[in-house]
């Protein structure tokens, strides 16, 4: 029962959910056209099945490994890697001057939900990549981008984020890696770095190391961080890997789940680096990587989610008990329920996506805020329907859900990281609750209007599931607005619960369009009456556990939460 | 930071909130007095923590190996079974005219708990061996009573239990194993046997199998299913462990978690063995030995979230971000609530046994349907918060929780299973909308009866938090009513989220009882407003998921399913 890329589902959701065509109307992304879009979804797709999802258990039960200081990948994935990088699967999105195909976010981010379904540990490798490519398009000078982009895009060399130090995961301003200028333009780096994924790898001839530090009279905290390219081999004067640069894998975790991606503790050793954007101002550069990397991350889930889906479906179709399973009334509910979920936090995931193209397309500022305020919900909710739903999947399967060999399990142990990495998801939730609405919320009340005038139209056709969704949305805006007037701390308490509700509403919303795109009577309808009426409602148990704010969280002391 | 058994959780709870003292009140469980009670738990506890505790990572990282057709324990393993044993942890509950202690079954689920909490793996031993014994004792003739339960008390030797098969999990009914009578009184066993916990081992002298199996003019289905006892060595005239029986481990599983405990594959291979009970009513027998388990699997899971609760609020306290994390509203309300799903988590298993217990000292009948409806919502409940506390115990500790020596991945690894075996979580909600409510739901109306009256009188001293709870035992009791109304497939089709709001009803009930019991004022009041007003609304939410029932599940046809 392989894996098979959704090549119907994301085509149906950029046509009818969440429409492409603004996009392709726009003078950027003109050849973003529907033939084109198919033509590279189906191919990517081919790779995804064939080449990639093969692999995936490979990687699970063969671990890279670290041999004289370098690490050798799980066999396969060499050759694998070899194929996405030769397609072009690198840089889908990537800069036309430098050899990338220019396409919008959103259609890199439908073949990178494809092939997180596929082979999630190898697919984080060109994933990293994409993230570092974006970031030196941005802020690195033109000799430094002339190197490294063009290797980067054609996936010859691959990149990697090195931020976390033992002390400084969440509060990235801990860190002390630091870098001392040389003279020459150069700084030479030292420090050790941890949770480097793919920090080092056989797969390519170069591993290019963006890596934060602090200048000698950098002020603390994270004002005082710069950003610098430290490559594995320096570039020689033909642009080829030349010198082998101080940078060392100290070691591989043990990590519960990813197998496949080494994750590196990595040591920095007086290594060469290039300063990437201002001096000081390395976090604004990082942000640019990590925001990319974010609504990836997010997608991951959304891949896992698909897998995980798919292969309980074909379970519970054919084990039979009594009847095939899934004839059972429970389990025909959880199957439902999972694609459902699947589907809302796939909508999210490219409504972030066409917001982010439209703003780049457009230079409109309403579509930016758009994109920045869907980017924590996208990630969140996107790596938890892929927990759930790969927890589902496990549970759906009975014992065999717990056997390795079945497969399910691998899921949930994969994907349980993305919650963590690029920003746990109660640092998401406090960007959007935060941040994102430092300006009084305007980015999400004019979401929310929305939300709550298609529902409205759509009352005809669809009463029930519309009048429910401009319900939810409406409950959702009187808490947005209850909200602006609460300190931080009372925010932040309620942060997780709140960004859970905002997910669910735009879940609804997505699942009415789908609907409605249908007529209001089919498969699309039912499903979205599985979502609004048994999932929806949980909204509301999220925004009253929202509003309890911070207060009674304090009245427990430490001492009290340690008896 | 060592595992600490929560002995002053279980006397608060068994003093205040489910009191033994009633128990302690009748003529069979008199020796189980406050004195004995404490001394019992602190004298486990001790056990658990300094012997149990220590060995939990070994078997992860050492599963047990099959060597020669025997199965040899992870290192350490057999030496604490010897102390778990010569304790007479094994039988707490076990009858006192073959060596037991004779106490509540309330007090060795007390026990259990702190163990499972401290090495599931190895709890799991002595766990199956209790059910054996009880079912032994309610169905086996007194000539085998007389061989195997002094053994099984004592823990020279364990008990398993040998139900599944490939084709028939859920569906025990399919099974093939069979039964050839030898005219000697004895059997011939033949059948494959899968996923057979601690099917094997070197901590005792002799492995008891109870194996399901079919005699020869056996009807289909479960009516034609009888349970025999097949020892792994035959006893000799001494009842020592004699001749090898044909009974063989042809391979180990490979799991995702709980490594420590072998899975098995069994092979009976024309083994002798003596049935239990009378001809074709396996199933009874084998349903006092589940019974026993379930509540005691729901048990496994409080263990896990105890352990997993200790841990990430210790990692909460020492990991500094800005300030110690435990000070950052999200984790907090994490923690807050984390310690508030197991409070009630265990007070609902314990709630379950004190009614068992009461049922078996007074015969009375209410109490015993009291046990027999709380066995499935404690299995259920107890497991879930199993795996959602370890979940967010690995959250919690962010980067770290993914990395397999911080021990937090693996309570969820081993937590998985508990939701799945004797019974998943799936079939136990069916036995709580189904048979146990067959009655129209008699005892599900009482309990609520209870805890609307209980919460009525609270509105003097706690209204905010008592309203709360009669409200939501109000919603539960109209839905329990609109659901005697309706057909099989609507009920079950609702059985999970149900059951879900079951239990969290009941929460509610017994930390509101906790609250009162300090006054309304205080630690143990802030955790249950934790609780009632962040947790509790949850309710609301699986009812409305619950009262949509079968139809629209069945508008999704496979096909829809699988596009």
């Amino acid at each position: 029962m392989p894996y098979r890329s959704p090549v119907a589902e994301l085509r149906f959701i950029l046509d009818h959910v969440v429409p492409l065509a603004p996009v392709a109307q726009t003078d950027l992304f003109a050849e973003a056209t529907p033939d084109t879009v198919e033509a590279i979804l189906t191919e990517a797709g081919r790779l995804c099945d064939e080449v990639m999802a093969p692999l995936n258990r490979e990687g699970d039960l063969h671990p890279p490994r670290l041999v004289d200081g370098a690490v050798i990948a799980t066999p396969g994935f060499r050759e694998a890697y070899q194929q996405i990088a030769e397609g072009g699967w690198v840089s889908v999105a990537g800069p036309v001057d430098y050899g990338g195909m220019g396409l919008p976010l959103t259609v890199a981010i439908a073949v990178n939900d494809m092939m997180a379904g596929a082979n999630l540990s190898l697919q984080l490798n060109p994933l990293l990549t994409q993230g570092q490519i974006e970031a030196l398009e941005h802020h690195a000078s033109d000799a430094l981008k002339e190197v490294y982009i063009p290797k980067l895009v054609s996936g010859e060399w691959a990149g990697t984020m090195n931020l976390t130090e033992p002390q400084a995961g969440s509060d990235v301003g801990a860190l002390r890696a630091r870098a001392e200028p040389l003279g020459d333009g150069t700084y030479a780096v030292t420090g050790q770095k941890i949770f480097i994924s793919w920090g080092d790898s056989d797969l390519t001839a170069n591993v290019c190391h963006l890596v934060l530090a602090r200048l000698p009279d950098a002020a603390p905290g994270t004002r005082g961080i710069s950003l610098f390219m430290v490559p594995k081999f320096i570039p020689d004067e033909n642009g080829e890997p030349g010198e082998a640069n101080a940078v060392k894998v100290v070691s591989l975790e043990h990590k519960m789940g990813l197998h496949g991606s080494p994750t590196c503790v990595m040591s920095f050793e007086g290594a060469t680096g290039w300063l990437i954007g201002a001096p000081h101002k390395g976090m604004a550069a990082m942000f640019t990587m990590m925001n990319n990397a974010r609504l990836n991350v997010g997608v991951q889930g959304i891949g896992i989610a698909e897998a995980a889906y798919q292969k309980a479906r074909e379970y519970a179709q054919e084990r039979v008990q009594f009847a095939p399973i899934i004839e059972h009334a429970d389990v025909r509910r959880t199957l439902a329920e999972m694609k459902a979920e699947l589907f809302a936090a796939r909508s999210i995931a490219l409504a972030c996506a066409v917001a982010l193209d439209m703003g780049r397309a457009t230079g409109e500022e309403d579509w930016a805020a758009r994109g920045a305020l869907l980017t924590p919900v996208a990630k969140s909710f996107g790596t938890e329907t892929g927990m759930w739903v790969a927890d589902q999947g496990i549970q759906v399967h009975g014992g065999m859900g717990f056997i390795e060999e079945t497969g399910a399990a691998q899921f949930w142990r994969d994907v349980r990281v993305t919650a963590i990495y690029e920003g746990t998801n109660g640092i998401q939730a406090m960007d959007l609750v935060g941040r994102k609405m430092a300006d009084g919320g305007k980015a999400a009340f004019r979401l929310l209007q929305e939300i709550e005038d298609e529902a409205r139209s759509a009352r005809d056709g669809l009463p029930d599931l519309a009048g429910e969704v401009w319900q939810a949305a409406e409950s959702l805006r009187e808490h947005t607005e209850w909200m602006q007037g609460q300190d931080n701390a009372d925010r932040f308490a309620g942060a997780v619960p709140y960004l859970r509700a905002f997910a669910r509403v735009l879940g609804g919303h997505y699942h009415l369009r789908a609907a409605l795109a249908e007529g209001g009577a089919g498969p699309r309808t039912a499903l979205a009456a599985v979502y609004i009426r048994r999932l929806l409602p949980q909204a509301g148990a999220s925004l009253a556990e929202a509003r309890e704010g911070a207060a009674g969280l304090y009245a427990l002391t430490d001492e009290d939460l340690a008896s």
